[in-house]
């Protein structure tokens, strides 16, 4: 008898951006001739720049020619993607990442989810409150034991080291889905405090290209110690709108280091490469090409561009918002703004009013209360 | 303290194909000069057929264009596509399939690795020996018992039911390393079983589209009752030259029924829609559109073109081996060749032999005997 894997029945029943999904279908449905503005799953809305285009273009022909056709792609990414990630993601902040240190994979989602395959069962696992939804469901499903950070009105969104000690530490910053960032000093403390008690960080930089203010670092190796215990996962999704595309990649320095039960030191860089090359099969070639485009000179003022255009209909947000009363953070160094709900509403009351009464759909995020994994 | 996967230390150091690659590229480096064939990691050779760069290229310029631009893709594949597989590998061999049973991945491997995910610890599961490496790779970084299915020259590689119980089933026909394969009798006896111990088979038809030979079943659901006990996994890869690109799907009928530990029911559809919209985000559209490709009538066309190339080199490989005396099997319904090694070579001596004085690069792949998961 086929025994499938229960901690499913303790999720709630549907992925957060599925929910928002179904009810924006169905409210167009109902309201075919209203227009919508979208802000829901937090996708881009620019077309891909022009000489990733380009690139793709290029990449395309080569594939349907016998002299340059690629087959299988290298399981860890190409050599001339990683150089450029290398180079202009970490050489030019003063972070030295080796190659063989960067995974390219398929989005920062399906790293951030299959990360936890090569952790064991018996950690204790910090996630920020409020919560990107994959943090908190991944570890659900592999049934670890949860615990959250705060960040709140009441911190000033600053996530405090927790009382209780805890194994496996996600931070996100700039922070999805508040849109705050922290200082190098107060990142500085988890990554000592990752030291002192052989946790690891995992750290989410899917937002970096929209940091604006100085004092906030790019990535968490720009922290001192931090290659010693903090994988890094970023994206290519907001930063050069490749939602549509699927690219993005994991940093495990060498140094990075787990434990057996019986206290012995195992190199995650190694067990990461062995899950993907065992689980994973690379990216498009074309995908790949288009990365690289990226970060040529012209790809990158094109990129810029956009993040600059995204960062302006964050401010407009923002200041309408507060003209209006709001509550709101965030918007400085990532694209998101955080409201908080008028009247008591709950955010999914806010969600719903936004949607039937002013046809904008936002993301609905609570404050969970409950330590032990349930959405109240 | 992290804790780390510990199943891990279990595995082989290396993934076969990454230690295949490894000496290959030792050889090259030795042996600068020399031309080498290779045949080791199951690639194609083919550019992709025209039409598909064709719908490359136009999907590209939609990226392009803020009118057409497409941002996050269905998390469960395009409905277009969707449509063209239940029409063209399901609805034409009277098989009914619907489209919400149909998940769009970027390959089968990630599936087939993935597929664990929404399996619970106490499973007994049954691979195939010889055996496609990832299934046992990933039956053993998530613990599982395993017990291998026997196929060999002396039960002409049909694979017999096990004396021992088992939950879950892996087949693959045809048969990924040794290209042979089943009647629809012979895995009749398998769905049965199956049905019978409430069991799961997971269908590897990645080389469904090399079939030649009648009664061989292009699809398990071909099978009376396998859509009650059946999960179908398929490629691009093989069928559509796709290796450098990345698409496959699974096919998860909603009858398809996995257990608690209290012996209820649980929907496995329901449980796979949960795991891939948590821990993955779609296919790029462009790769999707490619896919769509493959069954127009001109796609048809030049993929069969190519796979008849393929078979027809299948067939000289196998020919000129028998000329030289050696034992052969498949060829007819795969690409595959199965070679036993002769003068009692092991399989590594014997792909040692053959890069080194014939420059032709093998697959090593051994009988493994040993019933708890470690190969000899």
């Amino acid at each position: 008898m086929a025994n499938m894997n229960e901690n499913f029945l303790k999720l709630q029943d549907n992925y957060l951006f599925s929910t928002i999904s179904k009810k924006v279908n169905e409210f167009k449905q109902n309201n075919p001739s209203k227009k919508i503005i979208k802000m829901g799953i937090g996708d881009v809305i620019l077309p891909i720049p022009k000489s990733i285009i380009e690139a793709m273009h290029n990449a395309v022909d080569e594939m349907g020619d016998i002299s340059t056709f690629k087959g299988y792609p290298p399981e860890y990414g190409y050599q001339f993607l990683k150089e450029k990630i290398v180079e202009n993601d970490y050489k030019s902040r003063n972070v030295s990442i080796d190659e063989t240190e960067i995974f390219i994979s398929d989005g920062a989602k399906s790293d951030t989810g299959n990360i936890l395959d090569i952790f064991g069962n018996n950690n204790v696992v910090a996630i920020p409150n409020p919560v990107y939804p994959v943090y908190m469901d991944t570890n659900i499903i592999a049934g670890n034991k949860i615990v959250y950070i705060p960040m709140n009105r009441e911190n000033n969104f600053i996530p405090e080291l927790l009382e209780e000690k805890v194994d496996l530490i996600y931070l996100c910053f700039p922070n999805n889905p508040t849109g705050t960032t922290i200082t190098k000093t107060q990142l500085q403390k988890w990554v000592d405090y990752a030291i002192n008690n052989k946790s690891i960080i995992i750290y989410d930089a899917a937002y970096e290209a929209f940091i604006t203010e100085k004092n906030i670092v790019h990535t968490i190796y720009e922290i001192e110690g931090a290659s010693k215990v903090a994988i890094e996962i970023k994206s290519f999704s907001k930063t050069a709108g490749f939602t549509g595309l699927r690219c993005g990649y994991t940093v495990i320095p060498k140094e990075v280091i787990g434990y057996t039960k019986n206290n012995e030191k195992i190199c995650i860089n190694k067990l990461w490469a062995r899950r993907q090359s065992t689980k994973f099969n690379g990216v498009s070639y074309i995908t790949q090409k288009a990365a690289e485009a990226v970060y040529s000179e012209e790809g990158k003022q094109q990129i810029n561009k956009n993040i600059k255009f995204y960062l302006e209909n964050a401010q407009i947000i923002r200041s309408e918002l507060e003209k209006y009363g709001y509550e709101t953070y965030g918007g400085i160094n990532a694209p998101y703004i955080w409201v908080k709900t008028p009247n008591g509403l709950s955010s999914w009351e806010f969600f719903d009013y936004l949607l039937n009464e002013k046809c904008i759909v936002g993301t609905p995020r609570k404050w969970l209360w409950n330590r032990r994994g349930r959405i109240f």
